[in-house]
């Protein structure tokens, strides 16, 4: 299950972005986060850039921009959005599992094939 | 917040194939469905082969198909899949509103703009 928060206009946040959030708190760079996706790094430092202007802090502080890719980590602000992500993640599917198994139990049968 | 089901290679359901359903079963036409979507006969048409494909049964069920567009309803089942999808929806948003709170109190405030 994906899931994917509208703000309006504003914000769009889905697991592409949280992903990246995380890439970058694991890697310390946005170039490696972004590679790691099979991002580009303009599409990588785009999608940040939208992260931080969106929010009331920056969510990525990138020490050193440019090409080359300088280190990059999570802001406590971005530790925080990319922790509460993760968790209505979890809560969201916790609550639906039941819904989720009933369809996913109607879906054709692949093994009787032939 | 928009969820979207990823059952391996065989099917994604998400608000898109959802709302055409509920689409099918409020206008009972396959075409004026999509058309309430902006969406091309040809695109509902070939979401709908989708989930029919999908599923155990149909989901949907066209009396008469071609380009003038015939009747169309909801099987059972795509009654039960589209009940269940709503179901989730509505759990999953229930679990996650504390985080979603928190991720929207988080965003920039755009009344301080000048």
């Amino acid at each position: 299950m994906r899931l994917r928060l509208h703000f309006g206009d504003r914000l769009m946040l889905g697991p592409g972005k949280a992903d990246l959030l995380a890439g970058i708190r694991d890697s310390g760079s946005i170039s490696a986060a972004g590679r790691a996706m099979s991002m580009s790094y303009k599409r990588a430092w785009s999608l940040v850039e939208e992260m931080n202007a969106a929010f009331g802090a920056p969510l990525v502080i990138s020490s050193r921009g440019g090409a080359q890719g300088g280190g990059a980590h999570l802001s406590p602000m971005g530790e925080e959005i990319l922790a509460q992500y993760r968790a209505l993640e979890q809560r969201a599917l916790a609550a639906g599992s039941e819904q989720i198994e009933a369809i996913a139990a109607r879906l054709r049968d692949i093994s009787e094939e032939k």
